[in-house]
């Protein structure tokens, strides 16, 4: 099994790995070997980083109804902008406070760089607020010192160390608001550790931070520039040498660019942090930040509250949908459309057992199944619990097995099917999604059940060489039964009477005076006892002659749905005598 | 700062951690201090996995289309289907093979579930491949063998052997296909590890596996449940304890639940793989597979050549989309439409120092731009490198600043700005987007400017009190210039003759004379070197009876282009005047 790939013509000269770049000089790392047990500080940054990425970014209105979703949800930080450099979010920070629109444990967070005429905007625009924090970035990565500051180590320190003094210079422009701060290195990914640790150090000093009134200190992954692991390793190394680690609140932004953005955090997070920061579905700059949603559901579906009610997730995706004016993707973990969905048989299958196992699990311990550990296969979690149905669970494509179209049934027309009637109807299913494509919903798997076994009642429209047009019986108390049927055979009505030990017995023998070699395989029945009026389904495998097929009933009366099935078992028998005769005529 | 979230009423108690289903006894884990240093041998599941996975499975039509991008990328493994379970798969298989679609290189792979009808139907698919690998699966974990399959651990082990043997014993329906072995415990990530070695040791030797014809044994993450490292470490725990390790081929097939299956892919691989299989822009059941596409370009992005071919990642994406009829998410990972786009204003700012500074290192060196190692902040890759063009890399919202609109001004129209008058026409732009919402657009951005500074052409449009008709210039060797110019005045033309020492103070003193109270603060002027027509670019900012402001000239004469931008400053500052005193008397 010899290895055939090529080399590419990609210029991967043109790159270096991050390792090349920067080192981290982190021993003994701790993380890999903790597990997460309790939820973060959330901080939701939609309204701001997430905003600022928009095509459309959002309208005072839209802004307005993000930021009441994301204070229902449960945050209590929430950034509603940078207020600074632009008026629209200037003016809505405004409206928030003079509309008295912020809970009182909510605290609004604004940024800012460290420029005069900047900071000093940012303080006019929360005079008002209960509390706020003001969030002060420079970047500090070798590359921007390099291209766009032009200035040395020193210099760049300069910068965030002016910045705070500017911003306690300022801090009265805000009037009675209580003024909380954070920092960010921005790009910090990008920056040597020793001088990110060095800024960080200086900053909160200068800053004045104590256990009392820490300082949040925000580690960006600006541009996400490693593989996770090495995000963690920072955050490690940071968490573990800083100076005053008590006086700071450690808290992590990564955004998404290799598709790890998700799998930083949590890394990160088991590395020492204590804060996330994050947008709803992932929006952000270019791929996104984090996505709070992944992140809260994750901790979820491992038994920690994630603080943070995700228990309606179709609204809170419509809601971002409609903040954002992008759609999130079908397959996005917890809140896309087909992540419940399972097309593939086996998959459907497994999934029918797990429910199942639940139900009679819960029955046999007397509780209820909302109260058993979930525990159903391809399904980490009971999109109940998200406030999802299980509609969508079971979908049918040609890919698709008996299981699918079983539970679809089930679901939806309380019809419990034998196994192999589960198989014979899923090859009739199969062969045709196979040849017309696309999916078979609910609907059309109804229909193609009830032209396949059950009796067309619209008159015009009716198949099938007989059909019962009534039925009487009388049993003696040695067991034998006298059955009286009136039969449309074509157009034809016959009142035919037999005998047996039972109805079915009875019936086939008439049958088979009739002309049609009959043999019962198997007899299956039940109630449909979740529908309203109790009716009941029998199903029969015959051999009609030489045939070995299904036949379906359902009626009020169980004797006469057995009845009907065998009816169904004998009317498709014909149909497809009928079919091949027509086919070899041709 | 006190925390001030609150408990969730999510039923967190419904779910265990994976740490507390099951032991990972790994110890002195090596995988978090190594770097992936080259590609993994990639194994493509579109084909299979992705296609059961979607609303409408692909057509044959459009299965040859993915088939043929994949072997154009350069995949060498490619599962083509389940073609026991599927009429449309066992027939796109036979397609490959007597349509003769599969160059010598290329081993098809197709799945198959331990059954023997299945067993049997899959090796009568391959008859006439030049070699294949046959894809032997069974489900191991804890839940299903407890719900689904209801047997022990040595019942699920039998399952997996009896399925070797059958492989073996129907080898030769496949006539001369030569035929490599991969064996998935499926549901890994829910199986006891010492369990999942045990089943791996048993199956792999019953195949009599040796170093020269090794086996290729798949550890899916099935369902992701944990956090990925979690995986690396159960990927390390089986690469170090298997037997005949240096027999098999480990592969990982991870999906994504939790939005951390790059991760898993990337840790996994650190961790002790040789192989991944997933989708491109991971397609795939639920949350999809892992995504090929970001696997490949994060490697590439560390110096890593990816053997791949993702030179065009467009064409990719398109015939992706096409093929499983799912778009691709806007903030997709390298792929989506806008993961090369910065909205901030310092974002874009430093992308166009970022930009500037590789020209000038370039031209310094003496080398082409493309040959310098990538170093753009906010871009972690060169565009290009993917057939991107920097089109969308800067994109102007109401949250850009001055360095988009100047990014785009000169991209489009070859204007470079100077700073001052950046700022000036990026508020005026901000203002338009701060009220109408949405994204200015390039064109909307050069009408704008054109409006702002530039004469219009049209006569039924002109705008403007002032409009220089011609002019004609005549130089002393003392340095004196001496201007006549034909100046439309509203509807009255004027010829005014000045002189001064250079066209410019000679226009400035006739303005004043005219009653215009004009100081000159700064003027730049450029050639428009990249368009063929040689024009320049005049700026002037003066001052016009106490307002400062910024005018524009373009002209295919350098002085013409300077009295321009002095008319075009004049004529705003008397538009801003109107407009005052239009505001005063309302």
């Amino acid at each position: 099994m010899q290895n055939r790939q090529q080399p590419s013509a990609m210029p991967a000269h043109r790159y270096q790995s991050y390792q090349a770049q920067f080192d981290v000089p982190l021993e003994n790392r701790t993380w890999p070997d903790k597990v997460i047990e309790h939820a973060p500080r959330w901080c939701a940054v939609d309204l701001r980083d997430g905003n600022q990425a928009l095509i459309d970014p959002m309208s005072s209105e839209r802004k307005m109804v993000m930021f009441d979703l994301l204070v229902r949800m449960g945050y209590k930080e929430i950034e509603v902008g940078f207020p600074s450099a632009s008026q629209t979010d200037f003016d809505f920070v405004r409206k928030l406070i003079e509309g008295n629109h912020i809970p009182d444990d909510v605290t609004i967070q604004v940024l800012t760089q460290a420029r005069e005429h900047l900071v000093q905007r940012t303080y006019e625009s929360l005079r008002g607020a209960k509390q706020a924090i003001v969030h002060l970035y420079n970047s500090t990565s070798t590359l921007q010192r390099e291209v766009v500051f032009r200035r040395d180590r020193e210099g760049i320190k300069q910068i965030a160390l002016e910045g705070v003094r500017m911003c306690k210079r300022f801090e009265s422009l805000a009037g009675d608001c209580e003024i909380f701060y954070e920092y960010s290195p921005e790009s910090f990914t990008g920056t040597e550790l020793d001088y990110a640790l060095e800024v960080a150090n200086a900053v909160v000093a200068e800053f004045g931070a104590t256990p009392e009134r820490p300082v949040i200190l925000n580690l960006p992954a600006t541009v996400e520039m490693a593989t996770p692991n090495v995000y963690a390793d920072t955050i490690e190394y940071m968490h573990r040498n800083l100076e005053r680690r008590d006086s700071i609140i450690l808290s992590l932004h990564p955004h998404n660019d290799r598709g790890t953005g998700v799998a930083a955090a949590e890394l990160g997070y088991l590395a020492g942090a204590d804060r996330i920061e994050g947008c709803l579905f992932g929006n952000g700059e270019r791929t996104g930040n984090v996505c709070l949603v992944t992140l809260g559901i994750n901790m979820f579906t491992q038994g920690v509250d994630p603080q943070i009610d995700f228990s309606n997730i179709d609204e809170i995706r419509n809601t971002v949908e409609y903040c954002n004016q992008l759609q999130v993707n079908e397959r996005h973990p917890w809140g896309g459309d087909l992540v419940y969905t399972a097309f593939s048989g086996s998959h459907q299958d497994a999934i029918k057992k797990g429910f199942e196992a639940m139900a009679a699990k819960a029955e046999a311990a007397g509780v209820a199944v909302d109260d058993l550990e979930w525990a159903v296969p391809y399904l980490p979690v009971d999109p109940r619990d998200l406030g999802r149905t299980y509609e969508a669970v079971i979908r049918v494509n040609s890919q698709s097995g008996k299981g699918g179209v079983a539970y679809l049934l089930k679901e939806h027309h309380n019809l419990d099917l034998p196994r192999r009637l589960q198989m014979e109807f899923s090859q009739i299913v199969q062969q045709a999604t196979d040849a017309m494509g696309g999916e078979a919903t609910p609907d059309a798997i109804w229909q193609r059940f009830e032209d396949e076994y059950l009796p067309v009642t619209a008159t015009e429209a009716k198949w099938g060489r007989l059909e019962i047009k009534g039925v009487r019986t009388a049993t003696e108390m040695d067991g034998t039964t006298t059955l009286t049927v009136k039969l449309r055979r074509d157009d034809e009505e016959l009142t035919i009477d037999s005998t047996g030990n039972g109805p079915i017995d009875a019936f086939i023998s008439t049958l088979r005076q009739r002309g049609y070699e009959i043999t019962l395989h198997d007899y299956v029945e039940h109630t449909l006892s979740a529908s309203g009026d109790a009716k009941a389904a029998a199903y029969v495998e015959l051999e009609v002659n030489g045939e070995r097929l299904w036949g379906v009933g359902i009626d009020s009366d169980i004797a006469n749905a057995s009845l009907k099935a065998i009816v169904s078992s004998v009317n498709r028998h014909m149909r497809n005598q009928q079919q091949s005769e027509a086919d070899a005529a041709n």
